[in-house]
C-alpha cells in the first residue's frame, strides 16, 4: 500500500523569467502566424502599457496557474512595477500562494491517477498536480483566525488580503521567498477577489462566522466592486492583461460602465490581451472575444489581442519579454492600496 | 445609418421542453458512443436522483444560458419540483432572468457584427445575440433601488435574491411568463449568486453604496458559503446537475468540504453530472473531471458522468429526458428556503 | 484474468432517425441562440439542398462516426435520395461499415481502460467502444481477396468500393441490416475515399502488392479527384454537407477549384454545411470556417452554416429534422455512378 | 478600392531555432504543470531518440504550419539528421514548401477580412495569413508538367516527390533558401503524402490525366502504405514525431500492424509524441490519445507524450531543444531513401 509520502515527492517549482531572455524569440514570433503571431502582439501590446505613463494596469488570474509554476512570474511582476493591481480567483491567491506562504509545496503528480486512493490519502488533484489536503487545512484554519482577530464589520476581499499580508509580516514573513499577497502588500498593490468565498478561505470564514453567529467578518463582495470602479476613476488610463477568463475577467471588464454609471466619465480599458483556451462558440464569457466586449463599451478594439494557447508555456514567453524589454525601469509604482488608505477604507 | 431598431428585431424565445418527448431519442443513444452516451447516461442519472427521496439536488448554472434561450427549461424543473437549490452566476439571474422578468428581451443577432457601431446604438453583444444596453441600466438601476429599500446589515446573495423575487410580486408579478427567480421565489427555492458583484447587480450596489456610505446593504458571500453548506448538513443526500464550471461549480462542490469542516458528518455528493466543453488539460476547474473532484472528497464515482457539448441543444435533452419520464411527480418540494426562515435568517 | 468476452459484451446499436420525428424540437431551436440556432440553420439549409431540384448533395464524413452509432442514419440518407455522392475516410467506410457488412460488430468500452490489457487481449479502442482486432484482420484480409480477383490496374476508390459492394452482393449481402457501402452500390451512388491506403483496406493492399509485386491493383488518388470533379461539373448546382472536417472537407471543397482548372465554368458549392468541433485558431483546415473556404472561392456565403458540436448529438437532429420535414420524397435519385459506368470507368 | 497588392505586402518569415537556445527555459518547465510539463517531456523523449542509435525518427505533419513560419525549423530538423522520414499532408509539402520553392511567399493577414472581396481579389485565405491564388496556379501547373515528363506508371507519393525535389535542382535550386522538400532529395530523406490529391498536386495530375486520358501518372497510395512499412521494418526502433493529426498520424502508426501483417515481427513504436489541440472526446483521430493508440499494438506506452498546445509556439521549443541539446551530433543519417533506390523502386 503506497503512502502520502510516495505520492509528495517532487515539488512544483516556479519558472524565474529574469533567466531568459525571451525577446529574441518573442520578436521572430511577430512575421508567423496563428498563436506565435498573436502571442507576439500581445507581449508588444504588454510593453506598451508599460511604457504609458498614465496607464495604470490590472492583471486578471483563473485557472489553477500558481500550483502549475507560475506564481514566481506574477511576483516578478509585482516587484519590478510591471502591474498596478490584481484581480484573481480566490483558489490562486488562498489556495495556493498563501497557502505556500505558510511553507506548504505543491507536488508533481499525473492525470492518470486512482483518484479514489488519494482521497483515502488525503491528497487532492489538480490535473496533473498534487496538495496535501491537511495543508490546506491548516490554510482554511489561518484565514479563520485571522479572521477572528479583527473588528467585526464587512471588509472587501482587498481589505482582507491586506490583513493576509499583515499576517505574514507579523509572523516572520513567508516560508518561501516568493509570494504575491506578500510583495502586494509590501509594494501596496491591491489584490481583489470578487468570489472571495470560493477557495480555502471560505472555509476560514465559515469556521469564524459558526463560532461568531452574530458579530462576525463579512465580505462584501459590493464593497470590491467599488474599490476596483475607484481605481479605474483615478487611472487616466488602463490595460488589463488577463490570464484565463472567469469571474476575474468579467469584473474588470465590468468597472468601465460601473465607472460611467458613477457618472464621472471615464474611458475604456485602452490596453487589452488575454491569454486563453475557451472557445467563443458557446457563448461564455471566458472565451469571448475582447472585440465583443468592446460592444459593451468595455475594451478600445485598437490595442487588443487574444492569445489562443495555455498559460505555463504563453504567460512566460509574454512576461519575460517585457521583463527583458525593460520598459518598466522607467515606470514608477502607482500604489493603489494608498487610494483606500488615505479614504480611511483602510483602518 | 441604422438604427437600434434595425438590430433588436427578432427577440430569443425560451424552448418549452414540455412540448417534445425525448424519451426515445435519448433512450437510443445509450447504445451509441462518444457524446450521445454520456448524454444518455447524464438524463439517466438525473433521473436516479429524482427517483431518489433523500436526494437534494442542487443546479448550477454558468455561461449565457437564459439569454440563449434556456430560461424557461429551469423554470420548468423549478415548477415541477426537479430542483431544490440554484446556484448561479450573477449574469444569468439578475442580467437575463430578473432583466427579462422588468419587461425586456433578448435578440437574436449575429457573431460578424461591427462592435464599434454596437457601442454607438447602445446595443450589447453575447456571441450571437444583442441586449439594450439602456434596457440594461433600468435593471441595474432596479437592484439599487431594492437596496435602497432595505435594512442596511450584509445579506446573502440568497437573501437579496429573495428580495427580488418580493419586488416582483409587489409590482405586478414579472412582466413575462416565465422568472425563474420568481419561482423560486413562490417555490421556497434558494438561489445563490457566490460572485454576486459582478453583474447587473453589482451595478446596483455601487449606486447604493456610493449614495449610502455609511449605512448600507452589502453582500456577504461568507454567508452564502455558510447557507449553501447548511442544505447540505440538512439533505442527507445530493445530486448536483452543472451546466458550465465556474465558481457554481467549484463553489457547490466545496460545500461537502465545508459540511465535514464543520464537524457534522457529511457524505459525498452522491450523484454528480455536469455539461460542458470545456478541456481539462489546461488545469482550470470548469473543464476538470468529475473523478479529479472525487479525489477531493466532493463527488462519489460511482454515478457521475460529464457531458462534452454545449448546453443550448444538450440541456432540453437531458431536461426534457427527466421531465418526460415523470419521475418527479412523486417527488415532494423540499422548501430548502424555510432552513433559514425558520432560523430567522430571513427577516 | 479478464478474457475478450468480458471486455466486447455490449454492441453499439445505431440510431434510427426515421423513430424520432426531431421537426418541432429542431424547430424551436431557431429561436434561441449558440449551437442550438446553428443547428437549425443547418438543418434548414439542408432541407433547401433538397428542395433544390438542381442540387446533387454530396455528404463528407471524418471522425469515428459510424462505429460510435451513426451508420444507420447515413444509411437512411442513402436509401431515400437525400445525398448524391459520399466522400469519407477510410475508417468509416472500411475499418466500420464494410467490417459489420461482414457480420462484425463495434462494442461499448470506456475511456478509463487499461490499455495495455486490452492489447494483450487483441481488442481496439477507440474512446470509449472496443473493436476485435482479430476480426479486424478478416476485414483487411477480405480486401486483400477483393484485390486479388481484380484486372491489375490502377484504381480509383470509388471503382474499389463499388467492387466491395459488388463483394457482398456476391457472397449473400451484407451480415447486418444496414450498410452504406451496400446502398450505395444498390444506389449507384458513388463513395470516395481520398485517403484509401488509411485503413484496413490498406492492410489488405499491401498484402495484394507484397504477393503480386509485379502486376497488381492501384488505388489512384489522382483519378478519384478527377471522377468527384467530373460529378461537379455534371451537376449544376452542388451542396455539401461535412460531418467533421480532414481530407474528406479539403477534398470536396476542392472540387470547385479542379472544376474551374479544367476549363468548364463550374459555381461554387451554393450550400454547405459542417459539423465540427475543431478550433479555427490553429489554422487547420478542420476548423476553418467555411467564410475562409468562400475567400478560396469555393463556398459561396449566403448558404452556409457551421454547427459547433460532436456528431453523435448533432448528426441525428440534422438528418432527422431533414428526414422527417420529408422533401426528399419529391427528389429524384441522380445516380452520379452512372456518369463513370457510361464513360467506361467501370469495366 | 483595395489591390491585391495592398493585402500582400508583409511576408511571412520564418523562425530559425538555431537562434535562440530555449534549453534552460524548457528545462525550467519540467518543475510546472500542464502543458509545460508536458512540452518539457515531449522535448526530453524527442533528445532520446535523437541519442538512440537504433530509433529511425518519422515526423508527421498536419495543419498549416508552413505557411504559419515553421517551414525552417523542419528544414533544420532535415539538415541536422534529426529526422529520417517524413510523412506529411499535401498542402505542407506542395502548396507552401514546394509553391515557396517556386519563388512565392505567403502573407501576413487578419482573421477579420472581407472574404468575397478577397476572393475577387484572387487572395486565399488560412486563417491570419494570405496567399496569391494566381502564384498558387503556377504551382499546380508545375506538378502538371512534372507528371507529364514522367513515364506513365503508378507512383508513390514518394517516388514523385523526390521528382519534385529534382524538378527543383534541374532548375537552379529552390529560390528560397530553404525547401524541405529539396534539403530532403539532398539527404535521402522520403517524403511521404498519403492523400496525396488532396493538394495543390492534385490539380496538377487531373489537368495531367485529363489530356493523357489513356497512358500517364497514377499516384498509388497503396505503394506508398508498403514503402513506409519497409522502412518500418529496416529500422529496428522507431520513433515519431508528430505535429497533429490526421492521415499522416493515422497512416504512420498503422505501418507497426501493416509491418506485423507482412509477418515479419516487428516492435511497436517506441517513442511518440504528439503536439495538438484537438479533443480526444468526439472520438476523432486526431486528438485520440498515444495510449488509446497502445490498445492498437502501435505505441509503447513507456515514453509517450501528448502535448496540448499550438505548433507556432510550441514547436520551436520542442525542436529547438533538441537542436540545442546537440546530440544530433553523433548520429549518422539513415538515408532510407536509399532502400527503394536499392530496390529500384525509384527508376
Amino acid at each position: 500500500m503506497k503512502s502520502k509520502k510516495d505520492f509528495l515527492k517532487d515539488a512544483i517549482k516556479h519558472i524565474d523569467i529574469k533567466q531568459y531572455n525571451v525577446v529574441p524569440l518573442v520578436d521572430a514570433m511577430e512575421h508567423m502566424a496563428f498563436s506565435a503571431r498573436s502571442l507576439n502582439r500581445a507581449a508588444r501590446i504588454y510593453d506598451m502599457m508599460l511604457k504609458d505613463r498614465e496607464c495604470g494596469i490590472i492583471l486578471t488570474l483563473a485557472g489553477s496557474i500558481f500550483s502549475a509554476g507560475l506564481k514566481k512570474v506574477v511576483c516578478d511582476l509585482v516587484m519590478n512595477n510591471m502591474v498596478d493591481a490584481i484581480v484573481s480567483t480566490g483558489a490562486i491567491m488562498v489556495d495556493q500562494d498563501f497557502f505556500e506562504a505558510l511553507g506548504f509545496k505543491h507536488y508533481i503528480g499525473t492525470p492518470f491517477s486512482d483518484d479514489n486512493l488519494l482521497r483515502d490519502l488525503h491528497i487532492d488533484r489538480i490535473y496533473d498536480t498534487y496538495i496535501d489536503e491537511d495543508e490546506l487545512r491548516i490554510c482554511d484554519e489561518t484565514c479563520a483566525k485571522i479572521a477572528d482577530s479583527l473588528e467585526p464589520r464587512p471588509y472587501s476581499s482587498r481589505e482582507f488580503i491586506w490583513e493576509m499580508g499583515k499576517y505574514l509580516e507579523d509572523h516572520d514573513g513567508p516560508k518561501v521567498d516568493d509570494s504575491v499577497i506578500f510583495a502586494c502588500y509590501k509594494k501596496n498593490i491591491p489584490i481583489f477577489v470578487p468570489a472571495f468565498s470560493d477557495c480555502s478561505a471560505g472555509f476560514g470564514f465559515i469556521m469564524h462566522q459558526t463560532q461568531n453567529p452574530t458579530r462576525h467578518v463579512s465580505i462584501d463582495s459590493a464593497k470590491d466592486f467599488l474599490e476596483l470602479t475607484r481605481i479605474k476613476l483615478k487611472s487616466k488610463e488602463t490595460g488589463i492583461f488577463m490570464i484565463g477568463g472567469g469571474v476575474p475577467k468579467n469584473f474588470t471588464q465590468d468597472i468601465v460602465v460601473a465607472a460611467d454609471i458613477l457618472e464621472e466619465d471615464s474611458p475604456m480599458h485602452k490596453y487589452a490581451i488575454q491569454v486563453t483556451v475557451a472557445d467563443e462558440r458557446d457563448g461564455a464569457l471566458s472565451g469571448s472575444t475582447l472585440k465583443e466586449a468592446s460592444s459593451w463599451g468595455k475594451v478600445e478594439t485598437t490595442y487588443e489581442q487574444m492569445v489562443y494557447g495555455e498559460a505555463t508555456v504563453v504567460l512566460p514567453l509574454i512576461a519575460g519579454y517585457a521583463y527583458h524589454k525593460g520598459s518598466w525601469k522607467e515606470r514608477k509604482p502607482k500604489e493603489f492600496q494608498r487610494i483606500f488608505s488615505i479614504e480611511g477604507a483602510v483602518a
